[in-house]
């Protein structure tokens, strides 16, 4: 069982996947308009609702819950399998976002939501090494984590090699390289690749890249968070794609 | 007096503005190479450092200690006289952020820290409706909450309209424009104006923009984080400037 936490994504998972919602907490004697339309969106969807004490949902749902928790069926994770099958049903330029060892669960949500914001068509998550998706990790996710296809990858060296086989570019984020961020030709089929918040990327992730890129920080500013670097390495593919659409 | 919590944030304290620095407090008995780092720059710099236990750290520093937190004086922040005082000594083309009400502190601390390495040269805060900065903030920040000019502005819209005449176009970023973030000219003076995580700019900071723009979301995502698409939005801005020196 996982736990969503906070009203923007417990409205994103009762309309886009109601299935998986077992109930829905809802704090009592609270007064706030927006715990009411989740109310309605659950009678409508058929998803069971309860009133609950504040307390009861600060255990399950941490301290910002906003008044609302669901409780619902774990990520469906897709295998390795699964990707590779449907690999070729993605159209091209594919897109897809690989997240090296990420530790704060909060930065990792902020990841995958930005993520979908971008239309990535599938993130890449190694096994080990990564945070989890928890509570924290999916209520900064606020609703993506359930829309996006979410691969969790056992050896990802050997999974971006597979990747470059089938004609994907790997753009590994790192500080103090040369090119910069807008360097890369992002209009062909791409993974981009962020790492740990402290180090940047595994050394055998960073080998493996065909390339890597830099985001230069002005001052004496050492990086951007992790979430903020995706986002701009991930808008500025969107942008490079629109840019030669249109 | 402020608190500054965390590894990072706090030798960016000591490395940057160590007469900031009232005490550095780190956690007795805790394993961590950094903190014995932190010691030996917090010597170096003449700043004092003493050993206490979890409990009293987590009381003043949050959860998120890591074992260090630094007893600082207060951020300083700057009147709007100064601003105007200071206001022709940054080169052209000027590069501002305003923060409109965003309301999560962490929030506020990533915006700042993406301000800090996109290189802008001050950031507007409105005195009231903005988050505080509190240890969660610049813990967030990361230490750029400390080198960055930070002004409180009484009236936003009149500050806003003080820079319209001095040349400085004010871009806002709101959801459902048909205008994206790209498409503005960023290369002249400029002030990018982003808005509370869940409505955006207010509606009097939106009419006294010069120009709004969007970021598009994919798929069925309503918006980024606040941090994310300031991020976005500012490195498009490097991103632009650097290619036209090109």
């Amino acid at each position: 069982m996982s736990y969503v936490s906070g009203i923007h994504a417990v409205e994103a998972l009762l309309r886009d996947a109601p299935e998986r919602v077992r109930v829905v907490l809802l704090q009592r004697n609270r007064r706030d308009e927006r715990l009411a339309t989740l109310r309605t969106l659950a009678a409508e969807r058929n998803v069971r609702y309860e009133f609950t004490d504040k307390s009861r949902l600060e255990r399950i749902g941490g301290t910002a819950h906003q008044g609302a928790v669901a409780s619902c069926l774990a990520l469906s994770l897709s295998s390795e399998q699964a990707f590779e099958d449907r690999f070729d049903t993605w159209p091209t330029p594919k897109f897809f976002l690989v997240i090296d060892s990420v530790q704060d669960p909060r930065n990792l949500g902020a990841c995958l939501r930005t993520a979908a914001a971008a239309g990535v068509q599938a993130v890449l998550l190694p096994k080990r090494r990564s945070a989890p998706l928890n509570a924290a990790a999916l209520k900064a996710a606020s609703g993506a984590a359930e829309r996006l296809i979410l691969v969790e990858v056992g050896n990802l060296v050997r999974r971006l090699e597979w990747l470059k086989r089938l004609g994907v570019w790997i753009v590994g984020a790192q500080a103090g390289q040369t090119r910069q961020w807008n360097d890369a030709d992002l209009t062909r089929n791409v993974a981009i690749v962020v790492g740990n918040e402290g180090d940047g990327l595994r050394r055998l992730t960073r080998q493996t890249c065909d390339e890597l890129v830099s985001i230069p920080m002005a001052g004496e500013v050492d990086s951007l968070n992790v979430s903020v670097a995706t986002g701009v390495l991930l808008f500025e593919t969107v942008r490079q794609r629109h840019r030669r659409e249109s």
